[in-house]
């Protein structure tokens, strides 16, 4: 069962701009001197002046796009093979609409999009945390610290805040100053101390490769462990589809492993060993093994037994375990266990067993209560890796030159916050608490909205900024679908969309079990009046299809 | 002449660590718990406790390397050929003597380490442009904003700074929320007016993708144009290492073209064609041809009939042009023109002829007189791309979600500063007249001290940050360096490293004409104290080796 992940046939790559048509080939003229012709032929006609339409007019050539160098079909193949639905189709349509309405246009049957595609906290309501904020603050502008006194008495940056500016700028010395590659040695050094208090396990500043988000970690992993085309990584399903895109990108195999739905989206070892039997027996040399813990898009936060049998056949058939875990403080029900807490644990209990396992675990400034994306900080931690490998992922990264340096200050605050006692740890405390509150009432409110709706069933929510629920839509609905040559799931939300404003992602891309039907919603925006939306049109949709 | 680019064979990748030697195998032990088990076999002992030392004898497991997934040998191949020396051994140990002067280590024969090795400038002694600064910190902190009044009278920040925050504010929501991910629309606009205004030729916001400096652009348009292991690319010879580094990690091919060190380093438009055409009969299929202006590590400035002469090409033969213009306003003789209007001048004149050249051009924040490197920001503009092709660009970028939304920022105001006029304006200028005063008058300090060095020469300053002397040693010290298995211009700045505490990166690090041997060095530093280091140094070396 090795496959690349199937995405609808004509889910498109979006289009360069928000508020271009998703089909290139009807590019508005006006926008494309500069960029592209149009495919087809012009004459080109003179004479020329400086205007941007004249401009335009004057670019026709006589040529048809044969003439480039480059056109779809001559590519890197595997560029074109790459899906990603969270930015795709959907996302810029819904971007079209915002516009629209932001534009006064008020022939929409809504008025304000919402954006349930995607996991950016501050698009939506959640405000940054104040003490990142000022520390980044007086980052970006050190000529501040040289008056603390009036820096206070101005605008009440606490002592602490002013403090841990100088501590990181001593490290650091500019954040306009590249750092090294594997991210400011002060900045791993909390990293690692933080690791140690969350697992009671010593972490090393040394194996720590601080990254531009976790996305860019996970590049990197890819980048090493796959060594040509026969090379596989067992990927869950459903998955963030960055594993599938960069997996078709190095042009390896994804081998998919499904989750259990009917369990909470749990982790079955059953399944894992399936595929990877399957994918052995058809020629895939199988190297490594994808966890998202807790799950994206599913929310399912795994119990120390889950992990254990992940450990265990990794260590078992000499994979490595790429533990995607981003969403480690996002979780309702019980309490987060990370991988390496967990393998230091039975390396303990079974000393030799586990000796052999290489574990990369990454997390990032971008989710939990922090939801700094736009930051593009994170972090990830070798266990087990051998000095020689991790020298080549540390010359892999430094051809990047290093990751944002503010984006790693802000890491450093994320894993060393204001503590008990300090003075911002009161204001500190209330935020963060607040934003974990809200996130669980929103979650639990969109849960209690799907259980009203007919055809649609979801896991109770457990963790992480998403629900991933089940819909079943009746035939002719899926040959409304067909029709318009699309995937159902795709069909639904897409009309969703058109009808609501609000945009979520179809099921088909994370990937899902045959046969079944899912959307992808964050459950990040504010308010219910959204979800009431959602009832409203689900409801309208199966009256119309039943 | 296709060929990988050869760099000495034992330039190893460096090791994770500053402080760690540059032998992997010797890896310190205490360090290596929970990142490797050395190679060798350690046998597993208990009890374990919890404290990192303990800990580490506790996992020295019975097994060697073997038994694991991943090893030098079965990871991805074209990782560990790819070079980049720019971070390899020499600044690695030129961070350890760092780490040893700073702890007070009396036995080096220096007092302080200087990184000419990169260019770095905010390392070294350039200070940030105060308007960029003042804004960031409003972005980072926007609470600032809401009493502008006491804004202004604690830190007498202008309108103009606070005008700027908000306007950009209004756009990205929140630094903190992903952006677009060609970046924010009111971003791209300021490029683009920026670009018209330079060039005098109009810029369309769609055709630009911000990006994390203009090495992540870079990278973009490889894996885009790379379409196998016979695709290849014209790269001038020396160049900047992402250039073959990149390559090598596509396994595409290098098709070095060799610029003129006797003609200031200039592009040789017959170079060119020879190099194409030998690679074009032994099967390559050119796709692409870097022009690097101002020249890095060259400092070479490009005429108009030296880019028109690569134009003509790129417009014969259907190469994609990438023009690397980072070092665009750092400029000491003559005026930059960019291959963008060039490209239009061209296409006015002769209509038809260009019609077809795709040209992608970029800039960043990290070089000219702004020197941010930290904060990751830069773009790159398509000129005369398919739109299809445009929109794979798209997705590929999206796949990573967004450059870091502060280095966007920071990218709309080194392209829209303050204007005469304006509050912040005449501060900016006197800033940024000093940045660029200084950096010339060490270009000119240091290329004198090499007119005084015997077996040194070196070309008149033109652009850049870098001078790229040749020098010629005596047969004695390319003996020594083969008895130490290195290449001769390696082991000479190996030596000057350790004599000095300067490091410079040797020209096999960047590729030189066969039997020539150079080195890059930037002039960033201040002072003249470590540039009357390498007189001297070079005086004793040449003795000993005479």
């Amino acid at each position: 069962m090795t496959w690349q992940l199937k995405v609808a046939a004509n889910m498109r790559a979006s289009p360069l701009r928000c508020s271009m048509l998703s089909r290139p080939s009807v590019w508005p003229r006006s926008r494309v001197f500069g960029a592209a012709h149009p495919a087809g032929g012009y004459k080109a006609s003179g004479p020329i002046t400086m205007t941007r339409t004249d401009f335009s007019i004057a670019q026709r050539g006589v040529h048809t796009k044969r003439d480039r160098c480059l056109d779809i079909d001559n590519i890197n193949p595997h560029v074109k093979a790459a899906k990603y639905a969270v930015r795709g189709e959907l996302a810029v349509k819904a971007e079209e609409f915002r516009v629209r309405v932001a534009q006064g246009d008020k022939s929409l049957p809504f008025d304000s999009v919402i954006f349930a595609n995607i996991g950016n906290p501050q698009q939506l309501d959640q405000k940054p945390i104040t003490f990142f904020r000022q520390v980044l603050s007086l980052l970006e502008n050190p000529l501040l610290l040289e008056n603390p006194e009036a820096l206070k008495s101005s605008f009440g940056y606490n002592q602490d805040v002013i403090e841990r500016a100088q501590t990181l700028l001593a490290d650091v010395q500019s954040v306009g100053a590249y750092s090294h590659s594997q991210g400011a040695p002060i900045i791993r050094d909390s990293v690692a101390k933080f690791i140690e208090e969350r697992d009671g396990f010593p972490a090393n500043p040394q194996d720590l490769f601080l990254s531009g988000g976790a996305s860019s970690g996970v590049n990197t992993l890819l980048n090493v462990i796959c060594n040509g085309p026969s090379a596989g990584v067992l990927v869950p399903i459903p998955q963030y589809p960055l594993y599938t895109a960069t997996l078709s990108l190095l042009n390896a195999q994804c081998v998919p492993y499904l989750l259990e739905e009917e369990k909470a989206w749990g982790t079955d070892v059953n399944a894992i060993r399936n595929s990877l039997e399957q994918a052995k027996a058809a020629g895939t040399d199988v190297r490594a093994i994808v966890v998202i813990n807790p799950g994206n898009p599913t929310g399912a936060s795994l119990g120390a037994d889950d992990i254990k049998s992940v450990l265990d056949v990794a260590a078992e058939e000499k994979l490595v375990v790429i533990a995607d875990e981003v969403y480690q403080t996002n979780v309702f029900v019980g309490e987060f266990t990370s991988f390496k807490k967990r393998l230091r644990q039975l390396q303990q209990e079974f000393p030799g067993k586990y000796d052999n396992v290489e574990l990369a675990s990454l997390h990032s400034v971008s989710k939990g209560m922090v939801g700094e994306c736009g930051h593009r900080g994170g972090y990830f931690e070798l266990v087990g890796f051998d000095p020689l490998v991790a020298a080549q992922i540390y010359k892999f990264v430094s051809i990047m030159l290093c990751p944002p340096v503010i984006g790693q200050c802000l890491l450093e605050m994320m894993v060393n916050p204001p503590k008990k006692g300090e003075p911002s740890y009161e204001l500190y405390q209330k935020e963060y608490n607040g934003i974990r509150d809200g996130l669980h009432k929103r979650a639990l409110a969109l849960y209690e909205a799907f259980q009203r709706m007919e055809g649609v069933e979801c896991q109770e929510p457990q963790g992480s900024m998403y629900l991933f629920p089940t819909i079943t839509l009746p035939p002719k609905a899926v040959e409304a679908a067909q029709a318009e040559n699309r995937a159902a799931d795709e069909f639904y939300c897409m009309r969703l969309l058109e009808a609501t404003g609000v945009c979520v992602v179809p099921g088909s891309g994370f990937g899902q079990k045959p046969n079944t039907l899912h959307f992808r919603t964050t459950f990040l925006a504010p308010g219910t009046d959204w979800v009431e939306r959602i009832v409203k049109f689900h409801s309208e949709f199966m009256a119309k299809y039943n």
